[in-house]
């Protein structure tokens, strides 16, 4: 019963992740479009593709568990999408465009990287290692790109900004 | 211009920060009082004190940058924190929901470290050491709080919930 029910809350948070990835590959592609400097187009568009596998590991994770790879609305990703369109409409410098569109898109990441993180966990837990190393191989790339936002924030974007 | 313009940047960002700070103070409480062990209970209490405490540098802050401490409503933390309450209004053993308001919570710090770390990298490109120097302190307590809670889910909770 109490495994079945961490069982239960380890599916609800795919689901919310499921809905969050799908929500991401949408908004990514205008996020890319936004950006002024090439290396910060590049780095969405990278991340679009990463994100196509990362919904490819999800629906392997619902396989394994026996549950059908529904999406549950997410609507925390929905909120933190909308307060980074909210930049898209303003105007603004290219190079203080692009800085809002980095910190939106790390707090995308940081999101995601909550999410898996408490996902792989649970996971481990009710005795599910696959699904724990799916988690854990998109967990690591969402941490990277964060990593690498942050590099861009700091050494390219917020320099020509000021 | 260009420099004004991120600091506007950074000014929003810390009022969307000075928001999402105050609904943290009105949902710790409820979380504290949903808690089943006492070392989660201490966990949020804990990190209650401390966000006051962050208040405080968000309005030092904005003294600092010669703008009042306005908060400007925070829709992200607000979708965050409504996503925690929907666990706390449904049925689930003491020690599952225990895990459910751990990942509730690390959704929230790290909406707060993706947005502290944009805000500083901000504050020290406009030149505003003071100003990043405050942010970073709260960011590092952001972290260290982020820690711990991946260290109860993982040593304590889940065990006890699987």
């Amino acid at each position: 019963m109490a495994v079945q029910s961490l069982e239960k809350l380890l599916v609800d948070e795919l689901r919310d992740l499921l809905s969050a990835e799908k929500q991401i590959t949408k908004a990514l592609p205008k996020m890319a479009k936004a950006a002024s400097t090439e290396e910060l187009r590049a780095a969405f568009e990278e991340h679009l593709t990463q994100t196509h596998g990362q919904i490819d590991r999800l629906e392997q994770a619902f396989e394994i568990l026996g549950h059908g790879a529904r999406a549950k609305k997410c609507l925390g990703m929905e909120s933190l999408i909308e307060e980074g369109k909210e930049f898209l409409e303003e105007e603004m410098e290219p190079a203080v465009r692009d800085a809002a569109l980095i910190a939106a898109a790390q707090k995308v990441e940081h999101y995601e990287i909550a999410s898996y993180g408490s996902a792989r966990t649970w996971a481990q837990e009710v005795g599910q290692p696959r699904v724990a190393d799916l988690l854990q191989a998109t967990l690591d790339e969402e941490a990277e790109t964060d990593r690498k936002l942050s590099q861009l924030a700091e050494t390219l974007v917020n320099q020509r900004a000021a």
